[in-house]
């Protein structure tokens, strides 16, 4: 970074906005993938002008600027690769207003997700997307991610929620997309444009975001099969019964034993698939559609079907598929992850083709998700010690090409960033790919919008450090 | 059109699909909007093939190209104002699948929405968007227009049920956005690009469309009150109360004596507002969506409060809805249409405002529409004989710009097409409209895709006829 360019930050942002010093920049190499790399600088922009001001610098003095929110990202998305400055969008974390009467909550990026869904809740409103690092991940990081969650079967992503942004451009242009309103025809929808594009197309500086009425209240219930195929004949079932659950998760039976060995979840030894069934509404409803889902699952011959008896006992039910990474962790400190979606009925035969690959390859691999909106998290370590590293490479490569042959993506949630850039093509044809990299041009001629992302690159980084 | 661009194109498609007499052109010239333009021919393809083969020809020859469907649109979107070539997505109209295991229909453009909304339900699922136009009107118009309807309240409107498009771009090239999985987080989503760009930015030969559910019932309610303030404060008490009415529509007092002139309606004669509410879902939702938005009328000294005893008593209270149009046309041959959108809870201030503004310029206006999701259809006409054409030109700009004052939009859900292209900076700031524009330029840059729409524009029709 130019010299000037450093002081005009400096004056800019002041000291407490602007750090500059190798310790305070390392926290800000990673995110929550394994890739790191060391930023130049840390911005903390409070208002939309002062991000306006930071990237007009940048983009006159080409500096890369990766922005991000609480770093939780799994694909190394806010890994500043070319240096530059990291631009942390934490302090601007207001939540400007929950809005009753319109259904409607306008705030700024920093606002951590379980904050959003406290304040929205105490109002008798509902936000539904549920990342599962909600506790600590941004809406701005949930936006630019397009962030999903267990609530995606009924309610779907991020981007089902958002009816406006406000975005700062690479040039330091501050535009508005969408507006308040239901429906909205005035131009072209740019919104869903940001929404996902992770950092590489704009900064996020405001969000309208649309609520729902709170549903009265929801329940649970754990269903265990002696196979594979009537687990999923059951998630297929419930959805043609014109029940949409709240949630449908899916544990395997190399997650089930896993969870076992780690605690007592009461689950029938010879389980070789669990699914975990969410349903809300009001008491009616709910109960009318645990009652189908509940003989789904017996006409389907599950070994056990348990329904939660209360508050508390929901809790119980959700216990075994909370553990799942610590219950991992304890078999394999290193997972290799995959987030792949395809169309739902597509599940079982996903599922079946991963447990041929861990066979051809000799991974070990383990499958969970959410199995209701298509979205399979696999997990791959070794084998055994002997297993060669290939075989890992070798098992995610075919997962990722099996989910394609089945109309499927090779990213449901956590992102392309750094770790799939390569891969992209393979999920899209030359034109479509050919279109968004004349965008990603368009909008950021310079290429300093988080450089080395989502676009198949051979960028490494520019300050590795500690090696 | 140059003869060597007219032969390539009479061969590619033959004399059934290239019609070039002034008749077939005259039947062209047209959309539901008072605009007209005569266009060098019409084109009908078959295949996504034949519409990439049409545009690289007319790219190379920078032949205009306006793409349309049933021509039902009201802001001049598929008139050919530089002339050029129609392009009629008509015999594209297959439904290529209703797939109810992924909750899914895969269309042409072509296919009317009514003839879908039938398919889709004798399958048990559910496609909501319904213009008023969905006896004639095609799905590809409706995503080129964003159309949306009176489920919208509950349901959204037709981008919202849109997962992924083929697309024809300007130079022929075909792309794929979206996918058919619930999360997918490759790369960009153009998808929404294109849904409400108003055939300038590509041609749409195939979708794939989200569906629902089919709701096992519905049920009518008709409330009728004596003054606007008491309609619209339970509009918004219907929403705080936790139900989501699938519709609630809303008819001013001008409207009411219009409908009730044209035909015995029942309504009170001092009626002064009335909602028209749907609810659907199951028997027990209905039951007690219903019993609460009763309540809540009656709360808000409703003079009176009719819930169909019947499906076939549904009909009757829809009827009154159904006159509008035809008891308009009563009482004044040639309306002028505005379509604007507020903030749901703002509908009441806007209604006011209108009621202002027909006395501040004399004109005589008349509002129905969309209360529920703040989209509100303003009919003007001159008071009497006496009211000069200025007055309403004037009362339409008052009313887009006290809209624009409410945070609300000028156009809801008919598009900007020709008739507001001069308006749309009211709207937007500069930034974005400018954003806009470089994304046209972007994807079509000899300007070939309906030339002369959404951005402002002087241009006016090259082919007048009839003058």
């Amino acid at each position: 970074m130019q010299d000037n360019a450093r002081r005009q930050l400096r004056q800019l942002l002041g000291p407490e906005n602007f750090l500059e010093e190798r310790e305070d920049c390392l926290t800000y190499a990673f995110d929550a993938s394994e890739g790191a790399c060391l930023p130049e600088a840390v911005a903390f922009p409070e208002t939309a002008e002062a991000v306006s001001e930071i990237l007009a610098i940048a983009n006159t003095h080409r500096i890369p600027i990766v922005p991000r929110g609480a770093g939780s990202g799994l694909t190394g998305g806010a890994v500043p690769l070319s240096g530059g400055i990291v631009m942390t969008m934490n302090r601007m974390n207001r939540i400007i207003s929950v809005d009753t009467d319109n259904l409607q909550a306008i705030v700024q990026p920093g606002v951590i997700t379980a904050r959003l869904h406290a304040a929205v809740e105490a109002k008798g409103l509902f936000y539904p997307p549920d990342p599962a690092s909600m506790d600590i991940c941004t809406i701005g990081g949930n936006l630019a991610e397009n962030a999903g969650g267990m609530r995606a079967v009924k309610y779907g992503v991020t981007k089902d929620f958002v009816m406006g942004l406000e975005v700062v451009l690479a040039n330091g242009e501050i535009i508005h997309t969408g507006s308040r309103c239901i429906k909205d025809v005035v131009g072209y929808d740019l919104t869903r444009l940001f929404v996902g594009s992770e950092g590489t197309l704009g900064v996020i500086t405001r969000a309208v975001l649309k609520l729902l009425p709170l549903p009265e209240g929801k329940q649970t219930l754990l269903a265990a099969f002696g196979a594979m195929e009537a687990a999923a004949q059951t998630i297929a079932d419930v959805i043609k019964s014109g029940i949409i659950p709240t949630t449908m998760e899916f544990m395997d039976k190399h997650c089930i034993r896993a969870v076992t060995q780690y605690q007592d979840t009461g689950l029938p030894v010879d389980a070789e698939a669990v699914l975990l069934i969410e349903v809300d509404g009001t008491p009616h409803a709910i109960e009318t559609g645990i009652k189908r889902v509940q003989a789904v699952c017996t006409a389907n011959r599950a070994l056990s079907v348990d329904v939660a008896r209360d508050v508390a006992d929901q809790e119980r039910l959700w216990q075994s598929r909370r553990a799942i990474h610590a219950a991992l962790g304890l078999v394999w400190p290193r997972w290799e992850e995959e987030d792949i979606a395809v169309p739902i009925a597509r599940v079982p035969k996903m599922v079946r083709r991963i447990d041929d690959i861990a066979k051809e390859t000799g991974a070990f691999i383990v499958c969970f998700g959410h199995a209701g909106d298509g979205n399979i998290h696999v997990s791959l370590a070794p084998h055994d010690k002997n297993t060669p590293h290939e075989a890992l490479t070798q098992a995610r490569a075919a997962i990722l090409k099996d989910a394609i042959a089945l109309e499927g993506r090779i990213a449901a949630e956590h992102g392309i960033g750094l770790i799939k850039r390569n891969q992209i093509g393979w999920n899209l044809d030359a034109p479509t790919l050919n279109l968004m990299r004349q965008i990603k041009g368009l909008l950021d001629p310079n290429g300093i919008l988080n450089p080395g992302k989502v676009f198949p690159s051979t960028l490494t980084c520019s300050a590795p450090f500690g090696h």
